[in-house]
């Protein structure tokens, strides 16, 4: 079976996915945030301020990319959301068993 | 009398460009680093972080390009850095009357 169409995902699962990326999202952008707090309390050069400079270009880079909803790709999504941490199995409960055994499987990879 | 290149330079003068130089670059760096804390203190969301970021790629670029330090630009740079209150023309004291007159014809235009 597909599960990378949105006519895939029931509404539940439609709900129970939102909730879970948002999720996930908010805890990578608080980690963000915390981490330029700490890095700008610390600055005392050129080379400090560049550097913040540098994890901010990175981060936003890679935050653009990441969380991308299409259903199309939202398996890969998770699983790298959960491999990195922003987000626990437990928070895709009530997905179908075959979406939730993919992303796992997907977390390995 | 040429003012731009380095032999149109005495040593004394040298001396007191390169300290007026480096202050102003100081004072600005230092200025930077106040307002990425002020703003990093207050970040609560994504957008005050890209806005943080938006700042800093600005900053340096502008930072880069402006602080040049050869003798066929020097009088265009100091007179920036007087206009944006970077350098004070008392800081310039012991150029040559010629130089310190070009420097604050170039800060009115």
């Amino acid at each position: 079976m597909s599960v990378n169409d949105a006519k895939d995902w029931s509404q539940a699962e439609k709900r129970i996915a939102r909730i879970a990326f948002d999720k996930a999202y908010e805890r990578e952008i608080a980690a963000v945030i915390k981490e330029v707090r700490e890095q700008s309390s610390t600055i005392a050069e050129l080379g400090d301020l560049w550097r913040l400079n540098d994890f901010l270009n990175a981060r936003r880079h890679e935050i653009d990319g990441k969380y991308d909803y299409r259903y199309s790709v939202l398996i890969f999504v998770f699983a790298q959301l959960l491999r990195e941490g922003w987000l626990h199995l437990d928070e895709l409960e009530g997905l179908a068993a075959d979406k939730r055994s993919k992303i796992v499987a997907l977390t390995r990879m």
